[in-house]
């Protein structure tokens, strides 16, 4: 079966309109699973660790049936020797990846350090930061599970200085992953509990007696576990709820049509839902592309999910010129954004919305995926419009800091009574004035 | 109508349940009012103006009815002159408060400025800093309408550089609410629109034939607005849903009582559910502020409010020293957090969690309120366990960059694939080796 790619161009008279079409994606809501979701939540207010231990047992199908909460607790030392029995060469690459990601996110950490300044007149402002307390991480289990993506998630809190890294994975049939569990000891990760879906959410917002009430929680799930996390949102805090990923690739038509079409494919085998699209001011060198992409496509063993996802969603669109592709490209706000050409900053300098860059033909995504030390957690759905890529500062709190001399009371409050005044509040202008000195 | 405060002793055996129980809030969910908000948000995305129309004219019962859209716009011209007409006083306190609110901001501003570094490879890394170029500001109509409300929410904007600032204000029977145009016009507001509620949200949100769709949407408001809010969240960045007002007083006797008594009223007088609570080990000291509390009282314009919270949301708790009212502070996790004590420093250090903190018996809240220069929109309702205070980053977004040499591409090629392998993600693995020059 062959696969069949969407063509644009951008001097159709209808294009704008094809193009947000294409675009178009709204997480649709499944009533049924609300409901369930609400229930399951409720349930585990409620019962605590009984409601958990039932859920986990039903619905992740443990073999005989788990008698407590402590079953699912991994110990640090079974981390360890999952650690331990990786083949050297996995291991290695974990733990380049590893040190690579908390190099960049310490430069995170290095810029936001808070400020103070001291006024003429004695009084002190300032912006204090500081760690979370203790945070849950949301692993999805079974075909998912994916070790880089507990790197991505907790190196940062770990960097940040949260005290305890609370990990839930599910393992579906009692199945663990022992390349997750390995980079869990990696990450540092303070605890790890076998237990997934909207119950484990439950348990790190509310607490049970087993667990803990975590301060924010992060990571992918599924359908049930992104409905839970809308719900417990203000309880504590949550990172975006993920939609599906995407890659945008800007290219002026000098790098390999092989390597544009592996990296189409790279973000094609996500899932059908994932999008993939070039934009390129050269028709020949598109016609080259779509032909490696002909060529390339039966080796993958992926090939299946690739094909639909690359028909369905995917688009190789003919721009004017580069400027219109970074045009283009802004109103898109992509989560991968690739701008495979010659001197890449000059384009990457007319970007002002996408998740990551990926600049010169030889960053491809996949590299940022794994080990280059950005976070791969990035926003999608063209969220990048105004959100940012996972980081230590998702893991940080900001507090101000007002320490009024009285010198400074007596301007202040005379700006601060007026106001309050004005806006009918009487006791903030009374409790202003009150630091007034009485007139001389 | 006497005023029946509660007391708390942290040495009551139940004294931890006492406290969860006095700080349980649970903003509740209105089935009406979500199925209301869902039909108008529906609504303004399927009709736009003509929906935001239909629901401005009844909703704020505006004389005659509007005949189109443009009738709600505020010309600049509007603006300047509502700002010419002021007190002379209240225009100075107005423009000092702004001025300071901006020296503030700066500061976030100078703190992120995005990072660049280049390994001995020659790969470069980086993230870079770029503001959001739409944010959409929403200003409660009627009596909540606070201008400080207009310079804390949209002079973050402005600082950060976006480029585009559209408030919107409800103007109930058609009243604009002169004070808050002149605060539009300090601020330098892009554009107000006379419309507000669910419709507003949606109409900021989806974008209509007279207005640009958003990229964010901050600011507080009813029921509605927040229902409005929490659905577009996701189409549209926001801010936190903002719960009722706090305000946390550690004492150690030594400020003038009938001063404390004012902050409290000044946090209580905002409205029912607000919560003023103080902490103190000095028994006789908070029996003085108790009795401040009486006498100040009947004094107050809003003392029926004032009488009601601190009665249904209040208390005065005896703690057994400094220390220990720290460590409850740190649970509370309040949005305001006064340290009434002589060398407040000490006490500051041992804080973990608050939104903004008021040292010494000086910095009382209503000066933050106003014009200390920090933002007064602050996390409530526990969150500033895991968020901050509106600033500037708000209005800014990261993107990362990534420029791998060919070199870096030899050695971060091998690991991604090695890890895309162990992964089942071939079609990631394979554009890493791609880049990989043949082995000589």
């Amino acid at each position: 079966m062959t696969i069949q790619i969407r063509h644009l161009d951008s001097a159709q008279p209808d294009f704008k309109q094809r193009l947000d079409t294409l675009l178009a994606f709204e997480a649709s809501t499944d009533e049924a699973i609300e409901q369930s979701v609400a229930a399951i939540l409720h349930d585990v207010r409620q019962r605590g660790d009984a409601a958990v231990l039932d859920y986990t047992n039903r619905f992740d199908r443990i073999p005989g049936g788990a008698a407590s909460m402590a079953a699912f607790d991994v110990p640090q030392a079974e981390l360890q020797a999952a650690l331990a029995a990786l083949p050297a060469a996995q291991r290695a690459a974990l733990e380049t990846a590893a040190a690579r990601i908390r190099v960049f996110h310490e430069r995170q950490k290095e810029e936001l350090r808070g400020f103070t300044y001291i006024e003429p007149d004695g009084t002190l402002l300032g912006q204090r930061i500081t760690p979370l307390d203790r945070v849950g991480i949301y692993v999805p289990g079974g075909k998912a599970a994916y070790p880089s993506s507990v790197l991505m998630n907790a190196l940062p809190a770990k960097v940040a200085g949260v005290a305890e890294i609370i990990m839930v994975v599910p393992t579906p049939d009692g199945v663990k992953n022992q390349m997750v569990l390995a980079a869990a000891a990696i990450a540092g990760v303070t605890r790890v509990i076998t237990i997934g879906g909207a119950q484990a959410v439950g348990a790190l917002a509310y607490g049970t007696a087993s667990i803990a009430p975590v301060d924010k929680i992060v990571g992918p799930g599924n359908a049930y576990v992104a409905a839970a996390k809308r719900r417990v949102f203000g309880t504590v805090g949550i990172d975006m709820i993920a939609g599906p990923s995407e890659i945008l690739v800007l290219c002026d038509g000098s790098t390999d049509p092989d390597w544009v079409a592996m990296d189409l494919f790279s973000q094609a085998e996500h899932d059908e839902l994932a999008q993939a699209i070039m934009l390129c001011p050269d028709a020949a060198y598109i016609a080259r592309v779509e032909a490696s992409i002909h060529k390339l496509l039966p080796s993958m063993p992926r090939a299946d999910t690739i094909r639909t996802s690359m028909s369905e969603r995917g688009a190789l669109v003919k721009v004017r010129d580069m400027q219109e592709a970074c045009d283009i490209a802004n109103a898109i706000a992509a989560e991968h954004l690739e701008i495979s050409a010659e001197d890449p900053q000059q384009w990457a300098d007319k970007i002002r919305h996408a998740g990551a860059m990926f600049l010169g033909r030889f960053s491809s995504e996949s590299l940022g995926d794994y080990c280059c030390g950005p976070n791969h957690v990035l926003p999608t759905s063209r969220t990048a419009r105004f959100s940012s890529p996972l980081g230590v500062y998702d893991f940080q709190k900001r507090s101000s800091v007002i320490f009024v001399s009285e010198a400074g009371a007596q301007t202040l409050g005379k700006v601060a009574a007026e106001l309050a005044y004005g806006e009918g509040l009487q006791a903030h202008a009374r409790s202003a004035e009150l630091r007034l000195r009485p007139a001389a």
